[in-house]
């Protein structure tokens, strides 16, 4: 950020009084600009013992496989983002259930919230954003081509409480992106 | 926003191609401006059978009773704006449990994250946002000057759950402001 979004007046990292933190704050119009993390929602939509991943169209990770997510946006709820999210990349309906992971990437500013989802139907297809849709089975999840560790570490919780018969909700931290191949 | 804070030039609403929502766009350097929900992460910190409430010195709801809770800030994760917040407006140390509740405010693009949180002592005294800070048991609980209906709805949950001897997870929407006093 180098200018205010509110006057087109250039802005300077300085802590304003009662804060400690250094914000952009305009030169001009005193507008304070706070910068704060986003949310990735999405699912995990499950039908019989499959689920579905998405072929990534897009960069970051294109042509790696991940669950259908994406950022939060103004006036949706979580669950509805995650609906969303769901239709957009795989034209699939998913009835959303629980939540099932959130994981803080502070290095990227970024929460991720995954829940669990029912496929009302196999009526799905690539969008925009995919290049391919498909039904995974477990022993079928190709490991060593998912975009996203939050996906790996989502998806391995997923199938071990899956087999230990009874699912909780995980909270976790990813915390560096080279270690993860986080994008 | 009004202007561009990358170059300074106006921006306009449009939807970008491959997007389906207006954003403001940049006329100049073509720069795309996305706005998205924020996280707002406290905890009820616990001692006992007396939870910690902070009597609010800010606007919004200027004097009422509050949960420690804030703006999540970039750099950071979930469980350590929790605790955070709680040093911040109570000078009280935590631990920080569970999540215990989430809930969408999506009228004013707000999402709510409260842990639980367990007193390390009793030394706490108000932040620079906090009039006062006091330990309350259920009966003392000053329902009808607490500052959100968050906050009332996360307490309810709170000591039924405690009552019935089991502390889950809720998931909640708070959709009109005129309501339920949601600021």
């Amino acid at each position: 950020m180098r200018y205010c979004s509110n006057c087109g007046a250039p802005v300077s990292l300085k802590i304003p009084p009662g804060d400690n933190l250094p914000r952009h704050v305009c030169e001009r119009c005193q507008s304070i600009h706070y910068q704060n993390p986003k949310m990735v929602v999405g699912c995990i939509p499950e039908w019989g013992d499959e689920i579905l991943l998405c072929r990534r169209a897009i960069d970051p990770r294109y042509g790696l496989w991940t669950l259908p997510a994406g950022f939060m946006e103004n006036g949706e709820t979580t669950v509805e983002a995650a609906a969303r999210e769901t239709r957009e990349e795989a034209n699939a309906a998913v009835d959303i259930d629980a939540l099932y992971t959130l994981f803080n990437l502070p290095h990227i500013n970024q929460v991720y919230l995954i829940f669990r989802g029912r496929l009302l139907n196999l009526d799905y297809a690539p969008g925009t954003e995919s290049l391919e849709v498909k039904m995974f089975r477990e022993a079928d999840i190709p490991w060593d081509t998912l975009a996203f560790s939050v996906v790996a570490r989502t998806l391995r919780h997923f199938f071990e409480d899956r087999r230990a018969g009874e699912m909780s909700f995980h909270l976790g931290d990813i915390k560096s992106s080279a270690a993860n191949r986080d994008g």
